[in-house]
């Protein structure tokens, strides 16, 4: 396939380089700053433009790897009769914001992409939409050849998974931090909790995590939950979480999977 | 050493096979329930006993090893002339519960323990804590047997390594549930964030956690973050959690190690 790719960012890095990976043509790599453009565009001997109405309107795909409230403004500039199926990466970012392009879908990796840092492409579930049949066979047939998880979805899984993943990735980032904080304050050093944080993540590998739920909330320990308030009075907000996380905890007990 | 282990569940099992693997004599398993203290003394000779008046008060070590809420029950039942030093294994129980013996302390394992998973003992910081110079030193030299990251701490640093432990690992599983809970709705599979998940509880094995904080609350994207919350509209639990966790974020933004 001869393939543009718009945007010179993590996603952009990944989405041009695994295809070129593939022995596609990546033809061209547009950023408003040229240098970047340019940055990208050597790794893969793409042509940098900087400008989209230097766009070749030939090519097959179009990739929009921008942030995503940057995705209108491209849109905005791009010309409607691209010949090519025009692509986002985005997850949260409606279908529709393409839909002046005859060809369209989205293209969502649902985790996160950072230039410095190798992937395993074939762990990736991409996640596959398409304005038509015929489109999201093609944009599938690309993407499986990338990774063989790739699936079809629709617009609202395609949202409910971008949910789910500040949940599974965003969320317990902010939970680590916060853990760090509670024993840098006792000066204990941070490593201590590590094996633990692998340990949980690992687990849930192979278990539902509806049945490895442990600690003071699912065993309902009020001592032990009165103990880490009061622990915990320094900081409204450590004292609101908790409280926050603990109630549901409470509250999911004896649900589905739970005893 | 000859020791006594008081309980029969994951804690005890695990410290019983340890101790005993490393040439320690396991003298007794007092369990109140017989079966449970005749399983766990079958795996490590050992005699059961099932009340605490056959207890071997010339012991070198007695490791107190039930549930949080049933400690002061079984110190209640000891003799308070009790040879050999008397610990307690939890997180957030004071060290003044075993004020009645002479020598005491705690060895507390900001891990979770489980009978039926295997754990490298080396990769455990065994919190140790004495009631005299003399007993910390004993203890801790024990433990340094079995892993030698283990350390010597407070009774205020233990707890918040408890505190922190809930943080780091109860309240992550949590968010995982509920993560499956939102792709199921829409008839996905958890299995699609299971890399995800482990994505990123390994990046914090490196890297700190306030550095690699990533999401729409991080990046101020008010448009995803009202996305998610239509989204999550069926449910004020989640809507309530997704409000709590986004706020912390956008609040540490700007502080030590953010960006």
């Amino acid at each position: 396939m001869d393939i543009a790719i718009l945007g010179s960012g993590n996603v952009a890095y990944h989405y041009a380089t695994a295809l070129h990976m593939l022995g596609h043509n990546i033809d061209q790599i547009f950023s408003k700053t040229s240098a970047n453009a340019s940055a990208l565009a050597d790794v893969v001997s793409a042509q940098a433009i900087s400008a989209l109405a230097d766009l070749n309107p030939q090519l097959d795909l179009y990739i929009i790897a921008v942030k995503d409230d940057a995705i209108a403004d491209v849109v905005a500039d791009l010309d409607a009769n691209l010949r090519g199926i025009v692509v986002h990466t985005s997850g949260a970012t409606p279908i529709t914001v393409l839909d002046k392009f005859s060809n369209y879908g989205v293209l969502y990796p649902p985790q996160s992409l950072n230039k410095e840092l190798a992937i395993d492409y074939s762990t990736v579930h991409f996640a596959v939409e398409g304005n038509s049949e015929e489109v999201e066979y093609l944009l599938l047939k690309l993407m499986l050849t990338l990774s063989p998880t790739s699936f079809r979805c629709t617009s609202a899984q395609r949202l409910a998974l971008h949910v789910a993943a500040v949940f599974a990735n965003n969320f317990p980032n902010m939970l680590y931090r916060l853990a760090k904080s509670i024993v840098e304050k006792e000066n204990l050093d941070f490593s201590l909790l590590k094996p633990l944080i692998l340990e949980t993540a690992e687990k849930v590998q192979n278990i539902d995590p509806n049945q490895v739920q442990t600690g003071p909330a699912q065993r309902n320990d009020e001592v032990t939950i009165h103990r880490h308030l009061d622990f915990l009075s320094y900081s409204n907000d450590l004292a609101e979480i908790y409280q926050t996380l603990t109630n549901i905890i409470i509250k999911s007990k004896g649900k589905r999977g739970n005893n």
